[in-house]
C-alpha cells in the first residue's frame, strides 16, 4: 500500500536482526554474595536470589518475600545470599 | 552508493543505541521456587534451575534432565527447585 | 523541525517496540553444572556461578574469584557449580 513505508519497515527488520545479537552480548547476568551473621541474608533491590549458602554446613534454606535467605537448620551462624541482576553492556 | 538507505541506517543505529538499554531496564531476571515432598522438584517449562534447596540440612543435590532438582542424603523429606526465568516488561 | 525524519522516527520506535519482545522470547537463561573432585569446581569463562552444591551433603560454600565455588566443610569428595548464561535464540 504505502511501498516507501514498506521499505523502510523492511530495512528496520534487517538492522534490528544484526544489531540485536550484537547488543545483547553486552549484556550479561551477573551475580554476587551477600553475607551476614545469624540466618537471614537479603539481596538488594533490583536483584534476584537465585540460592542461599549457610553456615553449620546446612543445606535448608528457604527465599522469603522475594529477596532474602532464611536459613533453617538448628544452629546457624552465617547466611549467604546469591544476588542476580541483568547488566547491559555499553 | 544510496545516501537515503545511508541516512536511514544511521538513524535506525542511532535509535537503536538508545531504546535498547531503555526497554532492557524493564527485562528482568525474575525467580521463585517450587517445592515438593520427597527427593525430587521440578521447575514448570520454560524456566531453568539456578539452585535446589533440601531438607534434613541436606546440601548435596544435583539437576535431572535441565529441570528437576534431585537431593541426594539419605532421607529427604522436601526438595526446593529455584526457577528462574527472563520477564520482559512492558 | 523535520518531518521526514521525525517520521521515520516514530516508525523505529513502533517496529522496535514489537520487534524487541519478539526476539527476547528467544532469549534464554542457560544454566548447567560442572563437577570436579575435590572442594573447588569452576564455571567457565563468559559464565557465571547462581550455586554451588557440595559433597557430604555439605550446604556451606562461597564463590571466589567471581566463578569458582568453595565447598568449606570438613571432608568433601565432590563439589558442583550452577554455571549460566544468556542465551541469545535466533
Amino acid at each position: 500500500l504505502c511501498p516507501m513505508d514498506e521499505a523502510i519497515s523492511k530495512k528496520i527488520n534487517q538492522d534490528f536482526s544484526s544489531l540485536l545479537p550484537a547488543a545483547m552480548k553486552n549484556t550479561v547476568l551477573h551475580c554476587w554474595s551477600v553475607s551476614s551473621r545469624g540466618r537471614l541474608a537479603s539481596c538488594p533491590e533490583g536483584t534476584t536470589v537465585t540460592s542461599c549458602s549457610c553456615g553449620s554446613g546446612c543445606g535448608s534454606w528457604d527465599v522469603r518475600e522475594d529477596t532474602m535467605c532464611h536459613c533453617q537448620c538448628g544452629s546457624i551462624d552465617w547466611t549467604a545470599a546469591r544476588c542476580c541482576t541483568l547488566r547491559v553492556g555499553s
